[in-house]
């Protein structure tokens, strides 16, 4: 996959400057990993998938594009992640879970499905899925924040699941882009990620059947098991930050190294400092993946257990990565001087660009200080981002 | 001044979001800073200005403007700059140089002069003045990074002076806008700053009269006495990156009060942070200021130490500002949270304004290491940037 | 004050090495600031002090000190606190006040006493305060973290008042060093500040008359007055760190100089973050000092108010001092290199000095956290340290 | 190797505090290990030792240690490293090279040979052999740093070869601790580490038998081969300071999750850091020890590229792992308050020892900016630790 990918990076490269002025999102680029078969990377090769399950080389692949772009790595990111999450479905979920599984990875591989995660409510919606009466569900609220999104052909949609008598419950539904009730908004201009065609969705009472719906927990059951599944989805995104902080190093070297003075004090301080938080970066992402690969085939223990195991190391180099990324962005423009303050610069987007990985799930910087804290000091806390948002909306 | 300047914040700080946007330059307001003196704040009373020579005053003033928006102050700082180091000339100059001094001081006062200095030469080219056989001289050039240029009525051209057989030195050019053989190009488009105004300039053979040149030491002679001036020509931007950090602090702060839960741990950690990191901003900007303050009305001492006895500080402060300014807009990101993110919320665009004072001279932040090193160390170097910056082009 | 402390810097700084092995406390220091009147420095000229009562000035002398020996500094603190709070409650308070703190601060510049505060519980005790049914008072309890101990003729001993019947208030009772039932313990073995005579004392039952008790507010009362109190009895360490940072300072620029070779880059990045850092500190420490001093004149407005607002300003300077003394001195070691890691080196004694202030109250790092980001929200909170102990060491 | 470590780690924690204080090298820990055959954990099991050659293995045993006492890790280092280099040194080497190598392994496995490398030059000598007419060597200095020293049967001496009409070389020569003219001197009486029986040695002329003298490269050659040794004599010491980290970790989190209150706000993003640079700590020190483990191995291809592709990753892990475990240690101190501060306190002599890394060769904080940067650049440096001392203490 990574060679695949690698014949398209100095064309993504190329494009990047463009693309992050107006906003659009790279079309092109994804139509050809459809057709090379990228976006089937993570789809298992009995379904006619490239079988990558390994976290540490999806991160890796990742990381290529992010070099390229960033923005073009967090869309891919997403066709990526739930290529590994169905896979995980697909080979452990109960019968009807595995069928549904089956036919979307089946769709990805074989019919061009491109598959959009959609988690965070608008501001102004609670997104709610209820019985239609005949067996079946139906979906309104709004989303947002759901990247790839100009191309997807489905949305997998995180709700709650309210029915009446019964204490309200997580649930993810899987929709169709065509869908009568659903609108795509093209609502997204950021500060960074530009072209990641990062939208928003409306639902308005979308029908969806019984079969399409994925049961999870209840709310606020403080169960931590569902934090495996959460790091298989979002672990990989730390390939992208590492790409983004790669490229603005390359930059900033290659400008260095071209002046034919000696470099000044403060330029080797800050080269040496870029070196080293540029390494350290690598290998904090490094470790946590390979943490993560290691559990994610073990199902034998406290699943608990397991799901924090999983999610306390990926915090950990969660942290450190965006912490770091962002120095080295920093201390990059340093070294370049003002010609990296102009719009058209790399740096000037990859500054832009770097900064996106705070906000990110699972979980914000102010989120994982409380995660990271209470697992040090043994203080119970709902860990499920799912979980504590919906509480949170409620108790508004 | 404070006052005058103060009723058109809230008109400023509303128009803001669109001028970054689009990079266009707030013409309406500074035909306002034109009608009610504001631009004539730092000319001398006695030649019809507003008189307002303390340095502090003018930070402070400038500050008010860049909570609201740092591109106008940016270009505000042009013109109070040109009427304190006027100011100084006419003062304290040679008659000729008095002469000059004065008219342009009057001519801002009263006749809606606005002089923009043009200090960086642009990669292409080196601009000299060399004699034109008549009394006096022609310049040639490019220029880049002139800010409040779509309004400037004059241009204070920095240039060497090259005469055959004479060591090259340093010089000051003012030419008309309508000089022929000036063209103004509206180049700027930056990461931040970007309603700044901030052009370049080409010089293709302007004449200019002998009286209109004002003539500076010898290329490479390490004399420290021009520190001074250069310390009253930009220390007053430090209140623009004390605007900056303050509009972002009430903005998070804004945003965590508002929110109905008990804030989260991270967050009661990032607000004491931005609290003291702000406050210890102000107060390094505002000793360095009043040391200037102190040194700049006082030339009984040895003019080099006083020079260094200014520029010292100011770089000491220069550095804190910098960094604790980008450290605040930072924190305020994470404490607001992906909101925050989105091109349109104003803190996305003081993420990229505030990263501008790294790059401003004197000095940059690598310039500075070797400033403040070396006169803690001991070591001889030029200090001056305009004579080193000549030496290194010629290296080239 | 400060030229007659000058006469005795170089001492001090020659026997430093030697009190910090042993923990000895300079006693002849001490001596001879009774002799020479420093020791009065803060008492009023009217009460045949020196009458010293800026804070900044205060700071001054004290930072001149911890340049030679930040633990002779901290001891003398101790007095002139006392001298600065009891001048207050001399000129402010009731009557019986008045006349307590009058006999006290007479006591100070011309029967040579040393009065120490003995705030902070050991962790095996609580101090209490009962009636003795005669009018007076018992006292009985055990104190830490008195510095200065070895010379006390008399302890402010702050502590609990409690009675039957009536809510727990807070009080401060002055006791001889003679009293039967005091015991004083020489119990510091400390990383750091390791000659300032940093006691224990025990109390058991001791007698206090009426006339030598100062009674506070209620416990968990809310009140921010008594910050003000808080902000002149503390403030003035700053000045301590500053000196200690000051010190380092000069002895890895020393070091710097003396080399040879033209040093290193990484020695100007930190040479040069060093000066900046330092004048940093400076400008800080120095901007809340000011504040303080002309608030602590101004008793005009809402008292609550007074107290917050020399309290912010404290903290923030006081955050910033901590961090940026810790820094400057880890850099210095950092120039001097393995040299400055020798036990006998004054480095090495200043690398552990400097991280005393962390802890020191008002605030230690972790409540000023809660303090600032409190003040900042609107949160309310006891911010009186000394009032949510007490309600701390209740409800174990 | 670990197991038996682990057998002692306990009574090594009990006897650290007492150690630290007085300085003395705790001789019974090393007897133990000389008797269980810890000491020769690094000799290859053909000549009678254990066979640990992982590097990464070494370090997991130095850090188990060190989470008890850094000091005794320290010294046990100084024993393993010989033991690694040596075991190079008897596969690669030449005949003669392997022949002392041997007879030094074979000691350490069965004769109880203890094993110190003098590196450093005290400040007022330089240490050269020279030829002492008979084929033999006359070594004639003095060392200092020289850790394990109590114990040493052996000392490695780095020197300089000087012979008339050839340039100065570098070289090694192998010591008894009985050679006439060597003495011992306990000098070592340091910030930190003060239980590593770090002495120094004078050399008075002592004979060397020409079969004891290891040749190694010109001075000033800037061969790059020598990294590799360099990095595998010195990178193991990354597991120093990992379990330095480690110790204050636990101790804080003990500290803070006693408390039976729920924890301040400050303390949580405290712990979040802690978590975070430990874990960050950890896997940069991981996958430097990886990388070195890996080239260790393969001698096929540019010798001098090997070497820098050992140092670069050692280096950049140095140094974040120094900057990782100070802030660690830092945190750690600050959540537990004043009681850390206590000399008695665990966490004040790790405070104290965790500053020893920034002085460890190779490379110094100083020196790793140079290499880095250079690296990065492509600037040609000595960067043989050992040769550019020779050229620097020259050129005084």
């Amino acid at each position: 996959m990574l060679a695949l990918v690698e014949q398209d990076v100095a064309r993504i490269r190329d494009g990047a400057a463009a693309l992050d002025r107006s906003g659009e999102f790279p079309v092109e680029t994804f139509e050809r990993f459809l057709d090379n078969g990228v976006m089937a990377g993570t789809v298992p090769e009995e379904l006619g998938g490239m079988g990558v399950s390994c976290l540490s080389d999806v991160a890796t692949v990742l990381a290529a594009v992010a070099e390229a772009d960033a923005s073009t790595a967090l869309a891919l990111h997403v066709q990526f992640s739930r290529g590994l999450t169905l896979a995980y479905d697909w080979q452990h979920g109960s019968a009807p879970v595995r069928a549904l599984a089956e036919r979307l990875l089946r769709g990805m591989a074989s019919e061009r499905f491109v598959i959009c995660g959609a988690v965070k409510d608008h501001h102004t919606a609670v997104t709610r899925v209820t019985p239609d009466g005949r067996g079946g569900w139906l979906l309104s609220g709004r989303k947002t924040l759901v990247s790839l999104a100009p191309l997807a052909t489905h949305f997998v949609v995180h709700t709650q699941k309210v029915v009446d008598g019964e204490p309200v419950t997580l649930a993810a539904a899987v929709l169709d882009r065509s869908a009568p009730g659903l609108t795509v908004l093209p609502e997204w201009d950021g500060l960074g990620m530009r072209a990641s065609g990062t939208y928003g969705i409306v639902l308005d009472g979308c029908r969806v059947p019984a079969e399409d719906v994925l049961h999870r927990g209840v709310v606020g059951a403080h169960s931590d098991r569902a934090l495996a599944g959460q790091t298989v989805s979002s672990i990989t995104m730390l390939g992208i930050y590492a790409g983004v902080a790669r490229a603005a190093r390359d930059i900033a070297i290659g400008a260095a190294a071209r002046r034919p003075a000696a470099p000044p004090a403060a330029v080797r301080g800050l080269v040496s400092d870029i070196e080293s938080n540029l390494y350290t970066l690598q290998a904090s992402a490094a470790a946590a993946l390979a943490n993560a690969d290691e559990l994610n085939d073990d199902l034998t223990g406290d699943l608990d257990e397991r799901g924090r195991r999983m999610m306390v190391p990926f915090q950990c180099a969660k942290l450190a990565v965006n912490r770091l990324a962002l120095s080295v962005v920093n201390d990059c423009l340093t070294v370049v001087g003002g010609a990296g303050y102009g719009a058209a610069h790399p740096l000037s987007r990859l500054y832009r660009d770097v900064r996106a990985g705070w906000f990110m799930q699972p979980y914000t910087y102010v989120d994982a200080v409380d995660f990271l804290s209470g697992q040090a000091l043994g203080i119970d806390r709902d860990n499920d981002y799912m979980s504590y948002r919906v509480s949170a909306s409620a108790a508004r």
